[in-house]
């Protein structure tokens, strides 16, 4: 085409440096990054099938066989956020018409149902109201009931704060011939989890939490039974772009050679692999004991304040997560709250 | 549950130093990153909905109105890769059934091909041999014949190099009421490219070529007429992480406030936001001479060689993208493509 004059001129805002303040990140979102992984985040591109990117790869894949404890090989990283992974989830193991029973007691249970209803699964939420947790004699009722092929749980509640125990659950699901899917967006590397001896059979999470990367990447891992039902369906998914069978062709977890896919977000990819070598030098078990220690302290303090929790149990507390789980933070928190508490009209706390 | 030896170790490849080897991407893959990129990569989290980050966003939606040469409100990033745009483009525009005319002279059209008759859309592939591109009345024969509420176009085809002509394309659509949906994935920021002008309903890109920066972000944008038909449909779209109305709210695009849908890769989007300020600063006509320049330059020191080029006329170059559209880097391709044909069986070059 000819060329023409631009119809559209250079925005003023963009010809103004990037300025970025600093947060301190207490809420149930993303958190800080520590230097580490900032510094990853920094590096310079190198080809996404290169054979240096396929090193990286291969030990991310290891990291979250690590974090999840499990030997699944069908463990990969899924190119977008958590919300991703449970879509790619949900459209790889469910074809239209599949039962599909859902733990609904907070926002990601609702999410679930809206996308096992979108790619047409009957959906069977378990409605709960929030800041409750499920027994195995509730999970046990819905799977004589409806028969589903899969079910939801979320281990940590993020919008309620509550930690669904998990011991059982598997064991339960495959009586009835169930597949157990877990969201560990907010508990992954906060509290025990064991993907293998617990029976999960697919497990995701995201980067941003208690594992301290940047948002946009997130893990997933399927058992051997989720990747027959998902290899033997007679439908192709939806989705091109989360379709398991290219990725886990692209992420080496066939025998095939890697063919071309999507471009994997390489630099994302530098900083998740940091943040997973991070948690492999410091120990599971400790940045477990690191999140139970600022937690527990946290309730203390809470109480201290007249405050109330709002869940039976004292649980895990989502807003402090990875490098963020210290006693400076939850001092920093707590003094904020009661200054803040001084402010409001006398009630009984 | 009570705690467990671990089952898994900590994986001893990540308790090495992560390492990046200099690579210098010439491919039609992802391009190097310049300093103010890769220095933006580096920077701290902030929260993905505090009022910093809506206010980056709104600078990223005017610098892809800018590249994208649009005035379109509705247009934003989509938290994936370049082919996450086109599952987003295709799942929201069309519906089970609808007609769907694609260009399909290389891969990239397959992938529409693809993904369309994933979501059951009826696709008519335009087939043609690699290497060539589309005329007026080719497209006029398949608008008449197929009713197809969309037709796909690849702009730079990078699997072959071909630039396909935009004018009259979308007027052409417009006339048998349908829309027209480019990938300029590999094409934007190196040739002329008016989205409004040229009457394109729905443009998408991607983060990683000739804009530089990482991949894992894609840029895409929708007329009114675009969106009409999407707003309008009578069917959700199979994906909850790629619906548009979502995505429109959470991107500032209509008037309600905004609402948490996924987490958006924040500092993915800081890189995205410092590569639009830079096309911003150069000038998005000077970086169109930058790419025509470097490719003329190239194909002169091809043909010096005795090489032929694949494609009946002399196109953009799609290996030289961004800051790596140099005399440099071309000497240096050059030269390393001399030396490897000494070591070939002499054919007629
Ligand atoms: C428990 C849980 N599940 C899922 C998600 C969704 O992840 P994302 O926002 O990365 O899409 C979150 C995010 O906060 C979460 O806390
Ligand atoms: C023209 C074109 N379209 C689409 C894509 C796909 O983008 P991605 O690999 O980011 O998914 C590419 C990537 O090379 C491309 O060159």
């Amino acid at each position: 085409m000819a060329s023409h004059k631009l119809l559209v001129t250079p925005p003023k805002a963009l010809l103004k440096p990037l300025s970025i303040p600093n947060q301190l990140l207490l809420g149930p979102g993303p958190s800080n990054l520590p230097p580490r992984i900032m510094a990853a985040g920094g590096l310079q591109m190198i080809g996404s099938m290169s054979k240096d990117m396929y090193q990286i790869m291969d030990e991310i894949k290891e990291g979250i066989q690590y974090v999840f404890q499990t030997r699944n090989p069908l463990t990969l990283v899924i190119s977008g956020s958590g919300h991703c992974a449970l879509e790619a989830a949900l459209v790889n193991v469910l074809e239209p018409g599949d039962s599909f029973l859902v733990g609904a007691n907070g926002i990601w249970g609702q999410r679930a149902v809206d996308i096992g209803e979108r790619i047409g699964a009957r959906v069977h939420p378990m409605t709960k109201d929030p800041g409750g947790h499920y027994t195995l004699q509730e999970v046990e009722e819905g799977l004589a009931q409806h028969k589903p092929v899969l079910l939801f749980l979320t281990h940590g509640e993020s919008s309620t704060g509550v930690l669904q125990p998990l011991d059982g659950f598997g064991e339960l699901c495959h009586r009835y011939k169930c597949l157990l899917l877990v969201d560990s967006v907010a508990s992954l590397g906060g509290t025990p989890l064991y993907m293998d001896r617990q029976g999960i059979d697919i497990l995701y999470s995201g980067s941003q939490k208690a594992l301290n990367a940047p948002p946009g990447t997130s893990l997933i891992s399927f058992s051997d039974k989720a990747k027959k039902k998902m290899y033997s369906r007679k439908t192709k998914p939806f989705s091109f772009y989360l379709d398991i069978k290219w990725l886990a062709n692209f992420w080496g977890c066939d025998d095939q050679p890697r063919m071309y896919h999507h471009t994997i977000p390489v630099i994302s990819l530098y900083s998740l692999r940091e943040s997973l070598a991070l948690i492999a030098e410091q120990g599971l078990e400790n940045s477990w004991r690191q999140h139970r220690e600022a937690a527990a302290y946290l309730h203390g303090r809470l109480q201290a304040l007249g405050l109330q929790l709002f869940v039976k149990d004292p649980v895990l507390r989502i807003g402090l997560l990875g490098c963020n789980a210290t006693r400076e933070n939850v001092d920093r928190v707590t003094e904020a709250l009661r200054a803040a508490l001084q402010h409001c009209p006398k009630k009984k706390l």
